[in-house]
């Protein structure tokens, strides 16, 4: 049995190494094309795609996407009509992207288009699995929405620890929803000092341009 | 590289046929003690909890809870103080249940006291992962909350072509948020047409009880 255990274990741990190494070589290409890279993680339904359907409108062909889902290409139709190039992935079934996967979908993007600053990557809709895979990027942003509650920041620390920025998604409904902002930046913060915030609305647009300019500062 | 992939099939099949055999072991105790249970999932923040306690208002001690969650005991806390017992498993990083931890969990039940009816098992917040995993349950709900949106049922397909029952909640959100209730049922039915469809609103009440009637009609 703890022979049995042992062989899991070293799976395991090989197919992560494999998975931090695809992901160097993502973070080395994007770099070398002087593109700046965010990975976005959310529940489904969070508001992934709505976000990126502003960033669309606000940096047209400066961004490309790449979309990760289960299964339909709805995700990168709704962003390509937005105005920026997308490039779909279906898991069938996976539950999260990784670094191969990422790896592929770059091969349709074309990296050396003008004006190309930021590689917007949707993972798949799920806060768990996703936030044990580096995909290359240079930002991970935790998106929560006010629907989801306020205990989710302490109920999915392996995200809320980890990420770079966490937005608060569909400020809009606060009003007819029991979500306490404060307490939920203060117990993301408290696991995670660094942490930026925004709290914004993608459908109504309250604070997406500051995210959108907080993004540009980033550009290499 | 091809004896390593078979390798890698051949131990996840293991986990699997592990998973079925407690499975089958969990749903024999029940059914001796004359116990029906279910298995929710949903993406976190659905309100899987909120109908917990709904309906722990409703059952009281003839329902007991078992609560899913990576991190926290909230979950159980909430459901007891609502008014039945409930059993906490923090999976402490694992993205769905498995019969094995129910079968642990269910040695902190008193499957023996008196009236107990019904078992309800609130899975891991999380659309995909969950759906593999059978925890011995009679009765497999998909839950899909408004604000989430009408295309998840498409999304998600491992999970709504495979449920007995389709609950759709925060049903009160509806004049907010553009969300198509018909389009979410045909697309569910679609893939599983004997799926049976409830739409409520745990936070107001409506559709409850016609959801607490219809399980009831299911006890042993």
């Amino acid at each position: 049995m703890a022979e049995e255990k042992n062989r899991k274990v070293k799976i395991a741990e090989k197919i992560l190494d494999k998975n931090d190494l695809m992901a160097a070589v993502n973070r080395e290409l994007l770099s070398a094309k002087g593109i700046f890279s965010i990975n976005l993680i959310s529940s489904p339904g969070a508001g992934k795609t709505t976000i990126l359907e502003y960033m669309a409108g606000y940096f047209g062909p400066r961004m490309a996407v790449i979309e990760g889902d289960i299964q339909t290409r709805r995700d990168a139709e709704r962003v390509e009509r937005a105005g920026c190039p997308a490039v779909q992935i279906e898991t069938g079934g996976a539950c999260h992207l990784d670094a191969l996967a990422v790896k592929k979908a770059l091969e349709s993007i074309d990296l050396d288009a003008e004006n190309l600053d930021l590689l917007a990557i949707e993972n798949v809709g799920n806060l768990i699995c996703p936030s044990g895979y580096d995909l290359g990027e240079n930002m991970k942003i935790g998106l929560l929405s006010v629907p989801e509650g306020d205990d989710k920041v302490m109920k999915y620390p392996s995200l809320f620890s980890t990420v770079d920025v966490f937005l608060i998604n569909k400020i809009d409904l606060a009003p007819y929803l029991d979500f306490d902002v404060d307490r939920a930046i203060e117990e993301c913060r408290n696991m995670n000092p660094d942490v930026t915030v925004f709290t914004l609305s993608a459908k109504t647009g309250e604070g997406m341009d500051d995210f959108c300019i907080f993004l540009e500062s980033n550009f290499h």
